[in-house]
């Protein structure tokens, strides 16, 4: 029934060579990799109004271009700072991979733990900031604002499940629209001024409060979310045509010159308009004033809700591929590296999806709430990657290295402030869950890592195992344990098989009374089989401890290397209703008996037919079976 | 951890031994086996209210008469006709027993669905009612009914989970001290009348309706819920002392008359009372009229609340024995008739708690809501057992069988007018549920029944099995299959064992593709091992199904007859945390494996160590061991 619910949702599987992907050139690339980055215009700019408005009302529109500046030099100085990267890495140069390589194993796991909650907050972000366009376009969805955050995740799950291929062209269109219906925005917003509107004053209520460094940087801090998915650029450079690393490069240029117009443009006319983005989305709110409710206001919200979605949608590919590579170097659970039935990481995508579904849950789909956990981790991993391309520069060197270090060393060192900027003044808005649960994942991590150390080389076959293969097998004795409930066919069953395996077979039954044991032995009598009977009496109920009691004593006489099967007699019923009539004591034994050395534990199955088959054998109707038994 | 938990909530188990009864006479067998009987009077005359105040308003107040000598009436019908049963019954005659000896299997199936469905609905009526009376005592808790509500649930549950002994003295404190405040409250009630006390008239909203025979027997189907209980004398006759049958009969009289009291004399002072129970519960809005907030009124709140939950925790320990009767039967799954650590039927405690605590919540507490359901349960059973001592006196005869006959005739003619009086007047008020429910039951016990018949065939010994164990062993191959994912000290040690108990053993892999099959087979070559290695592809990343094919296959060379052994490698880890970190395919290829006749299963267990352990003997920091993996 499971299987049946996952091939509707999931479709076919696919096999091994199914895998391909397509690669794409500049013309492509901008849009399919920018999504993540772009997007982020839709919440950054309100975002830093929403600090400034409630401290210091109308002048936050002027210390709002101050704050979007310093965000723009940032942006520069990243992109100089990644354009590096891709040159270095052409087979993609995740935070992961660069950390690990130049600074060691410590920097690498951090930045992955890092990188990995930075995917969970982008879908929580992008999904709940998507929902919020919508629901201030169509004001009567208000109330299922979660319920729609849900379904989005859950299409994406299944969509991704089903391996959705993120590189294809038609990932490329969303953004373009969006970078089109935005500028559109832009442009006409200022002609609009230009004209002679004059904006409508809103109330805001505010207790003033002098502007002060820490508030500017508080702002800031909120801002920095609009570089988020910057670096997806270097991740994917063998994605590209070649001159892959040429192309890469210059989607990079592309990219920040858009983030310059779109995410300055929008905060700039935000300051004219004085929007107050309490009442709604703040691109959607801009939109009313400039277009009113004509045509171009919807286009403008829906293509900031799709370019959301798709920005949740490209950690749906990250996030499993950056924890499958974990996974390969055992940081986390090998299952993680397995490819599902379309190939896609099934668990990763799972997990990713139900951890920001929780996370949008507990925050209520709440923008700003969520924005105070968000960039830590982003700004983290920067930090390494830009460490580690530093640190490189010094091992290769290479012509005019000492720029290029300089270079990565000023993004690192740049990066890095922002870091204690943001965990500083965003610490009790949320900053603190981040920096809190990363060092703890990095513990796990290693924990996990030297547990597969330890587990590896405990497997590790040595020269002596491999003697013991030659060993001719009278060296230890096998002995055979039947522990049998009553004597039935399963039971007689497994006697007959433990015979042929061995000569030194028991059958053992634990009994409740004494009745209840001389029963069974009268009936065992009859059954004139030469192996030996041992009864055991349980005033408790339990079988297990018993068994292993018996093992350990005298009269077993257990000696060192002996190898013991217990055969345990099963029977296997047709439906799913029918094993519920039957006790699973088996299944807790062999649990139990597998924890002990030298015991191996056999199943022997007796298949059982259907009811109706074997009913019809008696020839009798049914109530008159029921009446007899 | 969970064992823990059990501790210290259940207790430490208890010996087979441990087991015994208390024996008790008529002084202490009253009050003991009265709770249920009795506790009715809680509810049952508010809810012949509940039906006719909004009908006929004031008016009810002279109608409710009639119905309770009505219901009188059924009631010593009933306890002449159960006397009968005591007399015959001296091993306890429950409706499930009496029914299905008399008058067949599928009568008693009946019966004993009946019953089930009206011990669950005790339990839920009663601890409804309960917290009734507490809320109405103490208005404060009342946003916390529900809530109580489950706690009392499952304070009952672990209670008797524990072992609680009903026939223990201390539990009929509670009905003497009941049945003591009740007769106080009636007598004081009409001094106070006497000496002149006028009751306020209270306001009461309904739109008129005539006095139609329709409303009375609604009204009597109500209030019918006061006879539920009183078969439990009758079933439990073995507990009391000798003369047995004359105690039992002895205490069913004076049960009667304290319900004859009890009930007939709280309704009748309501009547004068002009009690209105839809702001609180009955009992406890009269004892508030006529002793004011004084002490008595918390006498009587808190012994009605205690026989409350008192009567719930009879169906605790009615349920899980009539259960374990149906269950060593066979009519339901085989497990419920096991007994626990603490000699209780655990399984029955578990699943009535749990189905109980379902309804309260679906009902959300609501007594009058609940009451729809509950009585056609109760009296089907009393139906099916007066029925069934109808039959008997025919087949037995005896002396002044006719009258007897008569008696028990007469009685299941009444309650099965009163059956079909409450099915239809009650339809829509829930005992449709009921009325659908029984005969799901039934049919379901039914097919469990047929499956254990079914099984029981196919399991019994036949003559041809003793021989096959006579049989010399050459007779069938014995071959091995080892699965090896690569090649460790788990596989070689799977490997060894194989060899020792077959001399036609292969080991058999499925690699994902060709590069990974090279490596294994030059690792494997290095082994000098003599058996033979085979490997196939995956492209669907499965291991289960090439197994099968290969088994099925010509190279296989399967011959009828042959027994395969699986030995499956599987390496145990330390702590819970480990197990996430393996992947558990080894146990979904059991359960499937398992469904083939003529594979056995065994599972070759290697005990890795602590991992602190293993890594402590590399005599290295754990950084280094990280860095140098």
């Amino acid at each position: 029934m499971f299987e049946k619910l996952k091939r509707i949702l999931i479709g076919k599987p696919l096999p091994n060579e199914a895998e391909k992907t397509e690669k794409y050139g500049v013309l492509w690339g901008l849009p399919i990799l920018s999504s993540d980055a772009i997007s982020s215009v839709a919440y950054a700019g309100q975002e830093i109004l929403y600090v400034l408005l409630p401290a210091i009302g109308f002048l936050a529109f002027k210390e709002i271009s101050v704050v979007t500046a310093a965000i723009i030099i940032l942006l520069f100085i990243l992109m100089l700072s990644y354009r590096q990267t891709i040159e270095n890495y052409p087979n993609g140069g995740g935070a992961f991979i660069v950390a690990k390589d130049n600074l060691g194993v410590l920097a690498g796991i951090v930045a992955g733990a890092a990188l990995s909650v930075d995917y969970i907050l982008t879908v929580a972000v992008s999904i709940s900031s998507g929902v919020d366009q919508i629901v201030t376009a169509l004001e009567f969805l208000k109330p299922y604002k979660i319920a729609l955050c849900l379904f989005l995740v859950l299409f994406l799950m299944i969509g991704n499940l089903r391996g959705i291929r993120e590189s294809s062209r038609i990932f490329g269109i969303p953004a373009y629209a969006f970078m089109f219906s935005i500028l559109v925005l832009i442009i006409a917003g200022y002609i609009k001024l230009r004209m002679g509107y004059v904006p409508p004053e809103p109330k805001v209520n505010y207790s003033p409060h002098p502007v002060t460094l820490v508030l500017l940087l508080k702002a800031f801090a909120s801002g920095c979310t609009a570089l988020t998915g910057i670096e997806a650029v270097s991740n994917a450079v063998p994605n590209f045509k070649d001159p892959a690393t040429k192309h890469a490069k210059t989607v990079l240029l592309l990219l920040s010159l858009v983030i310059l117009v779109l995410f300055g443009g929008t905060t700039l006319l935000a300051t004219h308009y004085h929007i107050v983005p309490t009442e709604g989305a703040m691109l959607v709110l801009m939109a009313q004033e400039i277009f009113g409710k004509s045509f171009m206001y919807y286009v403008v919200a829906a293509t900031t809700f799709i370019i959301l979605v798709f920005a949740a949608n490209t950690a749906f590919s990250g996030f499993p591929m950056l924890v499958a590579v974990m996974a390969k170097e055992e940081f986390v659970p090998r299952q993680l590296s397995l490819k599902g039935d379309k190939l896609s990481y099934s668990n990763g995508i799972i997990i990713l999806a139900l951890v920001s579904a929780l996370l949008i849950v507990a925050f209520n789909g709440n923008v700003t709430a969520l924005i105070g956990l968000y960039a830590v981790g982003v700004f983290i991993s920067f930090t390494l990657s830009q460490s580690g391309m530093f640190v490189r520069w010094f091992k290769n060197k290479g012509s005019h290295w000492h720029i290029k270090a300089f270079i990565n060393g000023f993004g690192a060192l740049t990066t890095f402030v922002v870091v204690i900027i943001i965990a500083i003044t965003k610490f009790r808005e949320g900053a603190w869950i981040v920096v809190l649960l990363i060092p703890l994942l990095v513990f796990a991590m290693i924990k996990v890592k030297l547990h597969y150390i330890a587990v590896a080389d405990q497997l590790r076959v040595t020269p002596a195992d491999k003697e013991l293969l030659d060993v001719d097998h009278n060296i230890y004795r096998n002995r055979v344990i039947v522990p049998i409930e009553s004597l039935n066919k399963a039971s007689i069953r497994a006697l007959r098989f433990a015979k042929t395996i061995s000569d030194n077979v028991i059958a053992f039954n634990v009994s409740i009374n004494e009745e209840q044991a001389k029963k069974l032995q009268e009936r065992y009598k009859m059954l004139n089989c030469s192996i030996p009977l041992v009864i055991r009496y349980s005033p408790y109920r339990k079988i297990l401890e018993p068994l292993l009691e018996y093992i350990k004593s005298e009269e077993y006489n257990y000696q060192k290397g002996d190898m013991i099967t217990v055969i345990i007699p099963k029977f296997t019923v047709q439906r799913w209703w029918q094993k519920i009539l039957h006790n699973h004591t088996w299944l807790f034994i062999e649990k139990e008996l597998l924890k002990h050395k030298h015991i191996v534990v056999s199943v022997m199955p007796l298949q059982l037919k259907d009811d109706d088959v074997v009913l019809k054998k008696k020839n009798k109707p049914l109530w008159k079976i029921l009446e007899e038994d």
